[in-house]
């Protein structure tokens, strides 16, 4: 009776990513009791970041007048490549500073809690298959696209993060291998051609050579402040330069998507992350590259879509972790 | 009883390849109990390639005084996308005109006795994880590097052939985005850069433009004649050229492994084809670029080595899917 009890307690979840730290309360049926964010200020480096955690959770128990006793976990979802077993971000493009940093414990120590922590694309893809466009679908792979690019990938009902947990770094493929190098180490990576980074940079540096778009104005013209976002709305009123850049990087996005499509066979690839909200804009380009470029069989297979959980994909698939592992 | 004897019965395999056809009866631990071997003459097209699977089983048959009904199945490995459901070789980059043929259910309504399909790779990938280097493994990737360059996907201690059965097309993942188009209809495929045949492509390309190579005496000035084991011969030599030549495809290979690495921690890329006989020649770059560009944890978990089963990974592989069916 006591076990069936605990087994029913919410779960405290964190999603922290490069940007922001989201924290929630997750019921045992998947629902989200309570949630705030703050930004991460990755910049500052990893003390304050994980100071900020810390206080996140603290802040949420006691807005929520929940005691600790009352969780069943803590879970912790983070953007970056995590050693399942020792509880470490290893590393984290976007995370600066952070180098085998033991989270887990960090969290554990602190609150005398279970605690777990995965990648924050792995959680995503947990928690779409789980709750999201992704129910019923065995053999999924989700990307986010935001200033990174971020994969979890489901195989056979189950999250497949490999040996080390360390699977699913889909962002560092290298699709250009004359390309520039990535800051993880690894030469034309998805990341540096797809991502919202790269959307961003790619309107600043036309921009800056002096070509036209309404995008200027949005920006009072300095370049320096366009962001992917930016990029989006500019093209949805259609600026063909913003139209353009979007292109490009669809395109970018699609050759990716060949990849895994020949190599996993998946049944859809899932994007989320802020550039899920450019939705066929982006989509459409990607998937017509597929079409055209992986193995028939393959790419008739595959739905290409778009996220249905938002911001909250990181913290509900964090929470669907934590009561697979106790 | 009698379905203890059933399951204790041979298999009749058969492994169809760009080059030659490997035909083989194997017992059910696992022992080559009678092997031939055909060249395939892929250029003749589909019907003449069928007629020599057809007459290998009957030959095979016939040499070992075996009748049908002491076979327990009968099953083909064959170099293309299969649609594993329907028993089709739905294209094959290596048997030209090959689209959509129905191997499976031709071989098995001339023989009447239960057939099976796999991709040859694929069968290379279940023989070297059940009898080969791969024995205890629970995820590894195979790669055949010959004509063109197959992948063979173990998780989880089972082959994930992905749910339409074409997972593993790991020759045909972009890493050149701005190189040229495959056969394939992709563009800068794997196997366009680090395959036996770009290699020797590369050496005929260098040698006509008037470079020197002990290799333009050992095919008697004829550049054209160039094979990937003669430039592996002259590298093995000394040949600077030849040298280089394989130091570019295997740079190429190891930019493949840092995607394979990243996408899915195997622990263990099993290299398999003619060219695995060039062994560390062809290793040592590749897992050196493996180690400067795939994510650390990762890296450190891969080992990459040379196939151990040699011709008989796809007949034993193949035999291991037929008792795994039924």
């Amino acid at each position: 009776m006591q076990e069936a009890k605990k087994s029913e307690l919410p779960v405290l979840a964190i999603d922290l990513g490069g940007t922001k730290i989201i924290a929630a309360i997750i019921s045992d049926k998947g629902q989200v009791m309570a949630r705030e964010y703050y930004l991460t200020l990755a910049e500052e480096g990893p003390q304050p970041v994980i100071g900020r955690v810390l206080s996140a959770i603290a802040h949420l128990l006691d807005s929520g007048n929940l005691d600790l006793s009352e969780l069943r976990s803590i879970s912790l979802a983070a953007a970056g490549a995590i050693d399942l077993d020792k509880g470490l971000v290893t590393l984290s493009p976007n995370l600066p500073g952070w180098y085998n940093i033991p989270l887990r414990d960090i969290v554990k120590d602190k609150h005398g809690v279970n605690t777990f922590l995965i990648n924050d694309a792995s959680a995503a893809a947990l928690g779409e298959h789980q709750f999201g466009v992704g129910r019923g679908v065995n053999n999924l792979i989700l990307l986010t696209l935001g200033t990174g690019i971020g994969g979890g990938v489901i195989i056979n009902g189950k999250l497949y993060s490999g040996p080390c947990g360390s699977a699913g770094e889909i962002g560092h493929m290298t699709i250009d291998v004359n390309g520039p190098r990535c800051s993880c180490g690894n030469v034309g990576c998805l990341e540096m051609l797809a991502s919202g980074t790269a959307i961003a940079q790619e309107a600043i540096r036309r921009i800056s050579q002096g070509e036209k778009s309404s995008l200027a104005e949005i920006v009072d013209g300095k370049a320096g402040n366009i962001t992917a976002e930016a990029v989006g709305v500019a093209a949805k009123n259609g600026d063909s330069l913003a139209l353009e850049v979007i292109s490009r990087a669809a395109t970018y996005l699609g050759v990716g998507m060949v990849n895994l499509v020949n190599i996993l066979n998946p049944e859809m690839i899932i994007i989320g992350g802020g550039m899920a909200q450019m939705g066929d804009l982006l989509l459409d380009t990607a998937r017509q590259v597929v079409k055209e470029r992986a193995f028939p069989l393959s790419a008739q297979a595959v739905r290409i879509v778009t996220a249905q959980l938002g911001e909250n994909a990181g913290v509900l698939g964090a929470a669907v972790f934590a009561r697979q592992q106790n």
